[in-house]
């Protein structure tokens, strides 16, 4: 660890038990270690930077107070923990972050004790703290559970059904929500509005200004008991009405960054009979890292970086972005079609709708962390005569399945689902993976199911969906570049439910969906280099399948293998039932279906993911020999 | 129509537009014969009756008020949605409710121009409304938006993302909030006592009073623009706080069943330019019928009954249901096993969990409406050492999938889901049938996947699901009656992933998974009358497959059919994908797939859904014959 930065204090913490051996005074110094420390491992790793910049102080303070592992502190979505990992035991894998075989970029429960509840979607924490809450009010166990969460994550009706339902936990639960006005974007609704006017406001500004003399003058053991707190906290606060209307007890709201305003807090959060209680913190993303408080997203998500500059690593120029072909495409379609509309959950450039939103932004929805109302809400638009594409990644419409089954399906509504990281996902790893879409999806009467083999496929298909009138389709398409092909000056309109060709042979077909189209053409190569005949097919729909064409390949050629980024129940399955029912199976075929693999795969490069998952060129190569083994009997033949 | 109420202001009555020409002091009256043209309905054909008996003069003053259809209205979940479909040209149809061929027990697109937006499910109006809404802003259309929403609806998340994007809609939004402390049981949580303060507060029934004495003298042309009906309906209002934070207008509470109440409010809120407005409207389920208003679930949903006496009629008696059977299997479990718990999303009757609750009520959780809460909060127990059981709908559990996916199955927690209306449903209809968790929960790994074959099945797979701890463990089963088999005095700890061979023959397999058992069975009976040697196994678990037994009955047998009660992607897509990676059908197998089919069905007695989707006896007879008969090139050969 060359060049690492100075850190005397944060050296002699490996764990919370460490940290709270250490005097309230020093806790400022240590911050300050943890957030140079951490500013200096995610400028070699990468990750996400914003975040965990604007909970340094609360994530000493939690610790500091709560006595965890025992005490359950579970970071909403995760993405901020990496102080946490550092305080926690893992400071010496902390520059692994994201990697392969490293440290999971979120909270997981197989790292550490430390992280009871794993997240990396959005606004879970209370729910899952509620769970160990209550569990341990059934067993007379001590221990309080503690979730941290954003004020981007409250805009999900998850975080409002638990908090409903908070007040059985009594004082066992902590809600602390961490406002920065800000997840990824800048949130939306009214919520954030709330959530404004009230930090804003003059008695909480004027207010601010006092408490900070008042907890000057006092020492930490004048506070006794929540009353105490009350005074200071609640005195402070200009509203809270919201979550106490729900049951909560509210303090706030305080600052994020000031730890003589947070330990006697939180002390007394933690000693109170009153519950549950919901402790409103105002933090700064990227705190305490110039270029990152300056920045628009606050370094939410970087690339390696130099620390003393703050200027990030360049990626490699190459094909585009798949997300900012599809912005691109949508845009240009919606100059001379006004019923476009684009919606997204908080995910504005992730998607590329910031592309399309520049370009009509009273057409553009950015609906916060809301996919089920989002999906929803585009079925209204399309029952009213719109042409909503709803751009959400594939791990994140699971989110919305029933809205997905019972307004749109159901209704037969054109909804229009631009389906993002559909596959896997390279460093974020098995959360954000998106592998079940096309088995949720094509399981489902009146949807058309699509998935781009190459970026120009990817604008034909924006174009094909935005004219199909006749009930939902979806378009899915991989995380980052193209492979390179030119894009073409006009978008054509495929036929619903028809494949292309795009190498013909007669002894091999390989049936390809999606993104593996390349290692699929790859294989083909070096199957033809052995001397085997062999037919590439790039699908294009899931579903409707192009059953001509399967027909026709299966009664022509010896083996036939299908090809999917996507877990079993997909395209394969699509394929042997079709052909089981048709009797294509009756007189012996060797099919075999190459699929993600039954289990959660961790981060890595993608490209070593697609290696683990078998999904490469030469498995391609191999599943084809090992069918070409196989006799007749069912026997795997001696290797020739 | 026999013995029909005497209704002579109603006929004259077809559409809204008839309506909208009566003057407002005829209102009462035509109210009175909806109620009773309603009731008399309901009587003869069962199905929701207290929910639409409380909307009866807010469905009158809403046409009346509004233009529909131009104005869209839009009924949650739709079950109270009777008096609106007498009144909107389907009166003649209104005794065929719920049966095939017959009107649907809910809002359906397909069914009227009156019908904007079908639903079932609860809680999606808002974001629709917000849909119509904004489409009409975007094309300068003129025409509202009016979603109906129960207090109990409003506990699900996704009213709440709805209500907090809504503030875009501005005045083209109208969210009536139909607060009758009741959803289908009393609802929990904290909104709901929010509501019920505000509700029974001194000063708004103090004010009622006042308010309706104000409201006589005056007549409706002195109201004009909503600063008036300010006066009146906020003058009433003791809080709706927590809706203005939200962004909204906030009215009421009104009396939902005083017509000179409602129709000025009304009247106002359609001409206001603010908004979006919510009008909180407080009505009484099952007002107007007597028994209803007694009955403690306010006859939410009945069979037929005797208008008069309001008895109800019997179901014949019969095999318990096996909702029953599960609640009452594991309430008998959890008296030895602690850790035992269980979690409904406001369905207690309807899942049995009422009978765990009444033996162990601190081990009974009721989260309301709030399938994404309900199960990361048994994650969370789950985490912390219990074994919870999550009784959710087939249905209603896609509500949640994400949070199956992420927060259960990605961490590999022993949560148990109890999935309960799987398969086909009756006169529920496309909107409840339990078709896709099969497809959707396989596809996941680290999950078991179990279904019962008859309701000792059941007894066996909740006892085997209770004390599986090793991650995600589903038992679904269908709706209604068991088939009356034995239920076991000692359950039976299942080997995972193993099934039973019911009946062993040899040349026909029928794999059989889930409750079509004993069509399997009598499917058997009819193709060795006709001297065809046949097995029949229940394969108990669609994951992990009993790979052995799958593999010697297809090298065994010359037909293997799969037959289960769910969509493509299911159990006969792992059973032909594992042959086909294994090789199995290199040699030629006539394997079959019998599953529901790709289209959405109505509603129709179980057994016609069933007889309509293919699966019953006689379908797989034919589809073993039809096999038999295809020659090994794949051609069907002549019939003998």
């Amino acid at each position: 660890m060359v060049n690492n930065p100075d850190t005397p204090l944060l050296d002699t913490v490996d764990t919370p038990d460490d940290l709270r051996k250490l005097k309230p005074e020093q806790l400022r110094q240590l911050s300050d270690e943890l957030r140079a420390e951490m500013i200096d491992a995610v400028s070699t790793s990468g990750g996400h930077l914003g975040s965990g910049l604007g909970v340094v102080e609360l994530t000493v303070a939690i610790h500091y107070i709560f006595n965890t592992p025992d005490d359950k502190l579970i970071w909403d979505v995760g993405h901020q923990c990496y102080p946490h990992k550092i305080l926690t035991g893992r400071r010496e894998r902390i520059r692994t972050l994201r990697q392969g075989g490293g440290l999971s970029g979120f909270t997981k429960r197989s790292e550490s004790e430390y992280d009871p509840f794993g997240a990396a979607h959005s606004s879970t924490s209370i729910s899952a703290g509620l769970g160990f809450a209550v569990a341990n009010k059934l067993n007379d166990h001590p221990g309080k559970a503690i979730a941290v969460i954003g004020d981007g994550a409250m805009s999900a009706g998850m975080a409002y059904e638990a908090m409903n339902n908070a007040e059985q936990a009594g004082d066992r639960l902590v809600v602390i929500l961490n406002d920065n006005d800000m997840s990824i974007a800048p949130p939306v609704g009214g919520l954030s509005a709330y959530l404004a006017r009230m930090v804003s406001s003059s008695e909480y500004m004027g207010l601010r200004k006092l408490a900070s003399k008042a907890a000057k003058k006092l020492s930490r053991r004048v506070w006794s008991g929540l009353e105490k707190a009350e005074e200071y906290a609640r005195g402070m606060a200009t509203g809270g009405t919201l979550f106490e209307e729900l049951g909560f007890y509210y303090v706030g709201p305080i600052d994020g960054h000031n730890l003589d305003h947070l330990i006697p807090v939180l002390e007394n959060v933690r000693d109170s009979k009153k519950g549950p209680i919901l402790v409103h913190v105002v933090t700064t993303k990227g705190k305490g890292y110039e270029p990152a408080e300056n920045s628009a997203d606050k370094y939410h998500g970087v690339p390696k970086f130099d620390v003393v500059t703050g200027e990030k690593a360049k990626s490699k120029a190459g094909p585009p972005a798949y997300q900012n072909v599809f912005g691109d495409t949508l845009a240009k379609l919606a100059e001379t079609d006004k019923r476009i509309c684009a919606i997204t959950a908080a995910m504005p450039s992730g998607t590329g709708v910031d592309r399309f939103a520049q370009a009509h932004p009273e057409r553009a929805f950015d609906v916060g962390i809301a996919e089920q109302h989002g999906v929803t809400f585009a079925a209204g638009l399309a029952a009213q005569g719109m042409r909503p594409f709803a751009a959400i990644y594939s791990t994140f419409l699971q989110r919305a399945y029933d809205q997905v089954v019972h307004d749109v399906a159901i209704q037969n509504l054109p909804v229009r689902f631009a389906i993002d990281r559909a596959g896997l996902v390279g460093a974020d790893g098995a959360t954000h993976a998106g592998s079940f879409d096309i088995t949720y999806l094509a399981t489902l009467p009146n949807f058309v199911v699509m998935a781009a083999g190459d970026e120009a496929e990817l604008v034909h298909m924006t174009y094909t969906a935005a004219e199909y009138d006749d009930g939902p389709i979806a378009l899915r398409y991989p995380r980052g570049n193209g492979v390179g092909v030119e894009l073409p000056e006009t978008p054509q309109k495929l036929e619903i439910g028809k494949g292309r060709v795009v190498k013909e042979g007669n002894k091999v077909a390989i049936l390809s969906l999606g993104a593996r189209l390349e290692e699929a053409r790859k294989a083909a190569d070096q199957l033809e280099a052995k001397g085997l005949s062999t037919t590439v097919a790039d699908l294009r729909f899931a579903k409707p399948l192009d059953t001509d064409l399967i027909d026709r390949l299966m009664k022509t050629h010896e083996v036939v293998v299908t090809v999917e980024e996507g877990s079993i129940g997909g395209l394969g399955a699509h394929v042997l039932t079709h052909a089981s029912d048709n009797g294509l199976l009756d007189g012996g075929l060797k099919i075999r279906t190459m699929r993600l693999p039954d289990v959660f795969q961790d981060q890595d490069a993608p490209e070593k993911q697609y290696d683990e998952a078998g999904l490469n060129a030469p498995q391609i190569v191999e599943t084809v020999l090992k069918a070409l083994r196989h006799n007749s009997a069912g026997v795997e033949e001696a290797r020739a």
